[in-house]
């Protein structure tokens, strides 16, 4: 405690004598329990003397942050129960659990979800038993964990989540847990500015509660060690009113806590009033909590002469042997009889009345709060006719249109009809995306200061639903913050940057995967649509650091319950791609489409059927006439797809008798078996198609290998021949590009030869002009810094 | 300007009038090139009226931030003249490159890296003509850009570079442009706190200057529409003495920047001075500037009635469309003979007398700074001989160690005898991953608070090497800005976590790739060694988050000149394997290696034999005696490793008469060809060890795929049965995690007996026995929560 004025707090405060008494009590109710799921596997109330039968075999659990955060859902149970609040708890610190689970069996809604965890010994023994156990429940606040829509099994994200589930729920106060380790990440210190983008007048509150518990596993935490006046100045500068209750005596810090807890909201509520009765503009300066009360506050002061409350080393399980050393045995049954369970649980083994009668009642109690399982609220959105927007497409591959300057349009209407529960996200490049027209329908959230040189088509506004902050991850935080709690929304990214948010991908993917397979009272949540454009394959000016498709080989590690992964090769496409993905829930939906004028193939209809099979072949560009082929030009991806196309024609006049078939791929999964993936195509489908021994040329968007994996049990498997970016490239016109990487015409075209035997010698001399052609397109492109019109304009 | 005190600066300042004409020139000098590069590709000098054929046919560049990053150049000049400073500059900033270029080739160093670019009018015209062009140069601060270490195409990490350049080098000041888009990323927002991590005894110093140039691509930048105290309120918040330098009337701007620099460099000294003479302890204020200025300062003040300078529609290319448009065309000729080109260069094109007076001289010369191509400063490091920390094996397979702890001494002897150029990075684990013998050489970077409670075997200290953070961003940023000045390092982090730096291994992968295949000039740099630990296999407690091996798919995607994957077994084959990584230079070495008890099955000897081959047949484990077996057991990793192994003697014991072949793969790139990678090896080779024919059961540490990718092209390919990771898991024993991934000793031997006919029948009962054994164990799992002691301590 390095502010030594705080810990001389007065004992008077809000809270009467007996309130204090009665919310102390609570307090050690949760902290025994919370200390009981790390040790007891039998003997749950104490009943008789400690034994090491009664220990599990491994103590697994952390016991460091439970009784802070404890301490700071007692205090929000007052609040509910007093104000009738609506409030969601986010907990950030790591292996935070025990507090969110001992507060949800004393709330009884533990028992409610999992029925063999009673309100009674048994029920309390097996909440102890199943706790980081084999077959149980993890130490995280994992999908298992009523009330919690975070994990925090990966630090950084506590914040923005918490944002995320505040937009546009104007009663909505969440508060959050934040850790002071987790307060070193990047994400998490980028997400402080979240209070730039909350409306007061139509989303909710967040009130972070900055727990100071001083370490992390082996460290001091930095927000712990700089000086007060540092600390202040910090959230002043993130645009904060902070409130400081620092202390270590419990009286003092509860009354500390109480009075500082009305205050903030207090504050919030006339923050929103003010907003809402229209009486004030700007931005507001919301209250924050800094909460700096010792590591594993209230359990073991020593262990074998060392420091433990109050250091690192109280980090995880404060008393390691207890099952083979007497004295550390009694050392942990002196600490849990400190909480005389015999005051707090009944003779069943249910909390006591009077601690019953604490706890919020229904839907307030924070671990029943409809919020945290976002799927019950879901409203699905009203989708306006997708086919409405189509492109005009006279002939196939004859002009060319910006895919995602077509799905702004479709954006912009979807966003019109759901203004309450639709957000699009982005890293300011909604613009440079070419989804422009979102700004007929909205403008782009924004509560800090505006000039008007700003407008730019789109215009900020408190109000707008458009979300851009330069961070992947405050806005990948907000996004699932918003769907877990039941809304929808649509994020463009460029692609070579997803890989910035690789591992919150994968943490939101592994906790879709169980709530969807394992948690039958997890109500489905609207699916993160992930649209990644700005492509590799035009790069021009940005050169290879913007040069990185393999965000596709990251999703495809992840369950096949929960990924799909979609290259629409035109606008059309891309547009029934959208709107399914709009539907679906419970999917992480990457889609793939660039910005870029290119060219059109499928008429809507046409694209509608294509998109629904997911994969299928282009007779128009075919030259099999259903027979069998001479090979297979296959695609996926739309400069993957014009580069096929293109090479295709290139046969097709230079051996008019070469039967080509052409299939074009969208839904990537449709290459997988249907034993592996609920998308996969069964082997005699996939087969009709590719057919069991001719020659496959497979033109793909990002690294070949992928297509490997995907294919690799399928019967043709030997004859695929994939094309795909090769990590090489640098400033290069878009056609250079694909040449250097062999995805473009020509390349495709001499593969071609050299795989069908039949070309072998009738194709030299054609071999030997298609090379020509690349060293005269490479020279153009190197003189001139443009392709050739022939390149630019070409068309089917 | 939101502060419209510092507008009114007054115009008297530390410049005499001639020095401020003579700077003022200079900046113009510069800014006339940036913008050149955009433009032209002809009549660089402007001698004649522009016409549209002067213009290059794509206007690719970003103007926004440059005048504002030339202005801070021509500032750090003049102090390096005057105080003969040593300054390496880092531009964070986004296509920030025009600045860099402009000011190295007015320095003279652009011309003597590529003489073709020479000081005068031929040299200009290649300088603007290559920019940004085909063939030529990107508009970041690429590899091929003189002076830099920092490319910047992906933002975030300039602030956490510059300190990395900054450690163990005490004369050094990295000057560090912020941009203010760059600084709302979560990297950069972490990295502010770099600074509890300097030591002004033996650190240099950074000096960052953040850039409020106000906007990003189409929006405000945060921290430009924030009021002034919080802003300042942040920036003290960080620890920093912030100054401001803000306005937009160039006179008074370079007086102010030319004050604030002076007060800075005096700060520094002081700040050093008083901590080399031991005359202060504890951790000091270190001065940064805010410099706010117009984006696209200088340039067009409105185009079409559209204000520009100051505006988002500076960011790019401010004229659009000069080449088509009359008035545009008149706009940029306009713009560009502002800067009075006549008076800035002289008949031969190079700069006037006046100007190249002003540039600092030699390796003073930002642009020549030996610290910005660090491999010129590298000192191999001086290694104990790593055979000495070998642990000894007397059978194989017999005892267990963990790996890492005894990688740890060797580490501990390391930096011992590197106490300058060594240092350690691990996101608060390094005790955890028990690399805990470090601290018997040194302490953990600390300038912070400290309390006695704290000491945990290691202790904080300002001289400590081994740095935490729990970042993996700052760390990986402090890492690279560490090599890429010289330096060697080592970095050990969690596998699941490892992802938070996916796109920064990425863009550090691309940079090594350019530096060393295409710029001779370019010195080599040590390698970025990454140690993955705390991995999938061993997350009992840590649960489904922590799961996740697929760094390595990501590893796998770059350029083979630049990556190498290592899985050493056991603890010797860590050691050879630590010890060559230490060696090498511009790789990104991946060490996949347990913190937990492991099994040791190679004595030192075998062991550095083994690692040098990367792969090999394990005779001792091996049935088959030389001649051809009936299959391959091969496997790589640790747990991989002895779970192929029981399989194997299980094998044996039911099967006597089975040939079988155990394959150990360290070097995972053996698997390749040796026509894609330099490690792999040829077909014959690889046909020799695995053959051609018999089925191989291949027991991969990560997801199976990328076993496949590496594989794919080889004769036995539909042979290989690769065992990996499943995406399944939760909280797990040990064994039964291995078990529903199908890694086990049971599900291997179960694949054995299916893909060996002559076992099809003889085996059906041996079949069923396992599958008894799976569920027998499962079951104990589940009751126990630990593994069987049979399993815990099974030895060969």
């Amino acid at each position: 405690m390095n502010d030594a004025s705080h810990a001389a707090a007065p004992l008077t405060g809000p809270l009467s004598e007996e309130e204090l008494r009665l919310m102390d009590t609570y307090w050690r109710a949760a902290n025994y329990l919370a200390a009981g799921m790390i040790y007891l596997r039998a003997n749950p109330l104490l009943r008789e003397p400690l034994k090491p039968e009664h220990l599990k075999n491994r103590l697994l659990g952390h016991w460091g942050s439970s009784p802070g955060q404890n301490f700071m859902l007692v205090h929000l149970d007052r609040l509910i129960r007093q104000r009738d609040l609506n409030v969601l708890f986010v907990s950030g610190p790591g292996h935070g659990a025990p507090a969110s689970l001992a507060c949800s069996w004393l709330e009884g809604r533990y028992s409610e979800v999992y029925p063999d965890r009673s309100l009674d010994e048994a029920g309390m023994q097996r909440l102890f038993q199943k706790f980081s156990f084999p077959g149980g429940i993890g130490s995280h606040c994992t999908p298992e964990t009523p009330g919690s829509i975070h994990e925090g099994g990966e630090l950084g994200y506590s914040l923005s989540h918490a944002y995320g589930a505040a937009f546009d729920n104007p009663d909505l106060i969440v508060a959050t847990a934040v850790g002071d380790g987790e307060a070193e990440t990047g994400p998490l210190a980028a997400s402080w500015h979240s209070n730039k983008f909350l409306n007061p007048v139509s989303d909710g509150a967040v009130l972070p509660i900055l727990h100071l518990n001083g370490y992390k596993i082996a460290n001091p935490t930095i927000l712990a060690r700089i000086p007060h006046e540092e600390l202040e100045a910090l959230f002043i500068g993130y645009g904060y009113k902070p409130y400081f209750v620092e202390g270590d005596d419990p009286p003092r810090m509860h009354q500390q806590m109480a009075a500082t807890l009305d205050a903030c909201i207090d504050e919030i509520r006339a923050i929103q009033q003010r907003a809402r009765e229209g009486g004030s503009s700007g931005r507001p300066r919301w209250p924050m909590i800094v909460l700096r009360s010792p590591k594993g506050w209230t359990g073991p002061k020593t262990v074998d002469g060392h420091k433990v409350e109050g250091s690192w080393r109280a980090h995880q399980v404060p008393v390691a042997d207890p099952a083979t050393n007497r004295q550390s045995l009694r050392a942990v049954e002196e600490w849990l009889r400190g909480y005389r369970p015999e005051e707090l649980f009944d003779a069943d083994g249910a909390p006591v009345e009077a601690l019953r009668a604490l706890a919020p009642r229904g839907d307030r109690r924070i671990s029943a709060n409809p919020h945290a399982n976002g799927g019950l609220l879901r409203r699905d959105l009203d989708l306006p006719p997708f086919r409405d927007y189509a492109v005009p497409v006279r002939a196939p591959a004859s002009s060319y249109v910006s895919p995602t300057a077509v799905l702004g349009g479709f954006l912009r209407d979807v966003m019109r009809r759901n203004m309450t529960n639709f957000r699009v996200f982005g890293p300011d490049e909604t613009a440079s995306n070419k989804l422009t027209a979102l700004y007929e329908a909205t403008g782009k959230t924004w509560l800090a200061q505006t000039l008007p040189q700003d407008e730019d088509g789109g215009y900020l506004a408190p109000d707008g639903r458009v979300m851009e902050i330069l961070s992947e991850h405050t806005l990948e935080g907000w996004f699932e913050g918003y769907v877990l709690t039941g809304r929808h929304g649509f994020f463009a990214t460029y692609e070579a940057f997803v890989h910035v948010i690789d591992s919150m991908f994968n943490q939101h993917a592994k906790w879709l995967e169980k709530s969807k397979t394992e948690l039958d009272w997890r109500a489905p949540v609207p699916s993160i649509n992930l649209l990644i454009t700005s492509l590799v394959w035009r790069q021009d000016h940005n050169g290879f650091t913007h040069q990185d498709p393999g965000f596709l080989d990251v999703v495809a590690n992840k369950s096949p319950e929960v990924v799909r992964i979609y290259l629409p090769p035109d606008a059309n496409c891309l547009l029934s791609v959208a709107d399914h993905c709009l539907r679906t829930r419970d999917y992480v939906n990457v889609i793939v489409a660039d910005k870029q004028p290119h060219l059109q193939y499928l008429d809507m209809e046409s694209a509608t059927i294509h998109c629904t099979k997911g994969i299928g072949i282009w007779e128009w560009a075919s030259t099999d006439q259903g027979a069998e082929p001479d090979v297979v030009m296959a695609c996926a991806g739309d400069i993957a797809t014009m580069e096929a196309l293109a090479a295709t024609k290139l046969l097709k006049e230079k051996f008019p008798e070469l039967k080509i078939r052409f299939v074009n791929v969208v839904d990537l999964y449709r290459l997988v078996s249907d034993t592996e993936h609920p998308h996969g195509l069964s082997d005699r489908d996939f087969d009709s198609l590719f057919t069991r021994d001719k020659p496959v040329i497979f033109n793909f968007h990002s690294y070949s290998s992928l297509v490997h994996k995907l294919t690799y049990r399928r019967a043709n498997h030997d004859n695929m021949h994939v094309h795909g970016y090769q990590e090489r490239g640098n400033i290069n016109t878009p056609f250079e590009l694909a040449m250097i990487n062999e995805v473009d015409r020509f390349h495709l075209a001499i593969d071609v030869i050299d795989r069908v035997p039949k070309l072998h010698v009738v194709g030299a001399h054609v071999k030997e002009w298609l090379r020509d052609r690349i060293i005269e397109h490479m020279a153009y492109a190197h003189e001139e810094g443009i392709d050739k019109p022939e390149i630019r304009d070409w068309v089917w």
